[in-house]
């Protein structure tokens, strides 16, 4: 039975909400180890008790240095440890980072570990990856952050042979800046199924299974699509309820939005997850629900039982010499 | 009377509708001057024939060497021999790229000319620079967009003292990748009224009056926010459709839609302008309506009227010393 760290003082929605999702994922038959307050009542788990928390706003290097008795960084190490076999945090990302790079340290032949985050694509899942982690990047990270996304879309997402695309400006293989004209002839030249050039327009329709680039890049282009997606919506029941008529049509088509909404939620996929340390990182959604933090539990067990870290760490040393 | 030069053979729609918008304009004073096919019924606007066209899918470089009696190079032309004020295509973007840089060259002091987009935000229009135009920037040219976008900005969208924001990854300083951070510096310590960074989750929402960013990232994100909003109201539209009483709603929430959709239609601002040449260049959508097009010339006059090109240039030199 997969153990999963939970830190369970980071999340906007208290502790609680935390504990009653780490229960659910009990039920489905994962061990999660809850990282706490000594006052938390676990309803039953088990609890590490811990002194210190992190907060949001602070930064990720001072947290991590500051507080090594806060839950987040104890999580973290439980994994380092061997007393987990992953993480879950809904805390900072970027002290979860600073963490792992410290305690977890980098699978052999990892460069950069990047950051990727399941989209709830049209088409299907998508994985982008680097989603931030590394904001200046050379062609050859890109080509490792692709294979460690079709690690994770094999493992995670359950796709046989995934095709990869790299996010650029024009399908053509000409078309994009020195950073993806390069990338493109090392994603070319891989054993990857590489499918060419990605727009920013494709993203949520579902360009592909694992769609590579930067961490600038990518930071960028995924907080656009989530932020037009709620803008969108936003201004749609603005203009809706502007009119008794619309008011009406606005009950009725009330499920409709629900199920695109319900599709939509990227806290299906449980959140971002660290890839290329030691140890499995997953970085849930400062303000997950209880049942946001129990699929990223349970997605965190099923890639500690599919060995996401050891097929990385099989897949990239073949690559080591063009690195 | 501002004389606009309009290339006719570009749109997706057929000559016939690029006429339409013309008409539709010079009822409104503007004088446009067609460019295209000597059969043309232009209904009474003067024609200037050319026996090319320049296709979509070309290469830019090639459609403007190889194509010197096109309606888009003839229309490009105009402007630099002064028989126009200023040129609208709704053509290939990167051939009018092309023609602007060697037939009407770059206003003195400008490095780069970039591609300015508005935005239909929902806190008011704003506009996004560069969104296309130059894959790889330095620091400098970000700093020079900036202030195109602001001129842009004061002329075109009568927004006094402009808000100027860059697009990166965080809102505090320190985050970002090393050109966001070094034009941070520029900006902060330039004349403009910069507000900090920007995340893409504050395009659609109104980030500031201008955005900016390299043009990798920038039409990257811009295609982000257009292809959301596609998708989104597809899969809405699917879901709506699915129910009956969802179909009923989806008739009485019709106008709301609507009024959205005409709110969000990038089409209302003409398309994306060429800043930094000496002649103002309107590149409207390919499948532009006859609307859209007549909201392009008459922008297009503004911006003659306004001066726009005589403002950039008075503004840029100022910054010579530090570019």
């Amino acid at each position: 039975m997969a153990r999963i760290a939970v830190d369970a003082m980071g999340g906007d929605r208290g502790p609680e909400t935390v504990v009653d999702g780490a229960l659910a994922a009990r039920a489905d038959g994962v061990e999660p180890i809850l990282f706490g307050s000594p006052s938390l009542d676990t309803k039953g788990l088990r609890l590490v008790p811990t002194t210190q928390v992190v907060a949001m706003h602070e930064k990720p290097a001072d947290a991590f240095r500051q507080k090594s008795d806060s839950s987040l960084v104890r999580a973290v190490k439980a994994v380092a440890d061997g007393e987990a076999d992953a993480v879950v945090s809904p805390g900072s990302t970027g002290a979860m980072l600073a963490a792992g790079l410290v305690l977890l340290r980098r699978v052999p032949g990892v460069r950069r570990p990047a950051i990727a985050v399941p989209i709830p694509a049209r088409r299907g899942p998508s994985v982008l990856v680097d989603a931030g982690a590394n904001a200046d990047c050379r062609a050859e990270h890109l080509l490792q952050f692709a294979t460690m996304g079709a690690v994770f879309a094999e493992e995670m997402l359950e796709i046989t042979r995934p095709q990869v695309r790299l996010l650029s400006i024009g399908e053509e293989p000409e078309k994009g800046n020195q950073l993806t004209l390069e990338a493109h002839e090392l994603l070319a030249a891989s054993d990857l199924d590489f499918r060419g050039n990605a727009e920013g327009r494709d993203i949520l329709e579902g360009a592909a299974d694992v769609l590579v680039t930067d961490g600038f890049t990518g930071n960028v282009a995924l907080k656009a699509v989530e932020g037009t997606i709620r803008t969108l919506l936003d201004s749609l029941r603005e203009e809706i309820t502007a009119s008794a008529a619309g008011t009406v049509g606005g009950l009725l088509i009330r499920p409709a939005a629900r199920r695109l909404r319900k599709r939509l939620d990227p806290d299906t996929y449980g959140g971002a997850y660290l890839l290329g340390l030691r140890g499995l990182v997953v970085i849930a959604h400062g303000n997950s629900s209880a049942t946001a933090i129990a699929n990223a539990i349970r997605l965190a067990a099923r890639g500690a039982e599919h060995d996401v870290v050891g097929r990385l760490a099989a897949r990239l040393p073949q690559r080591a010499e063009i690195v």
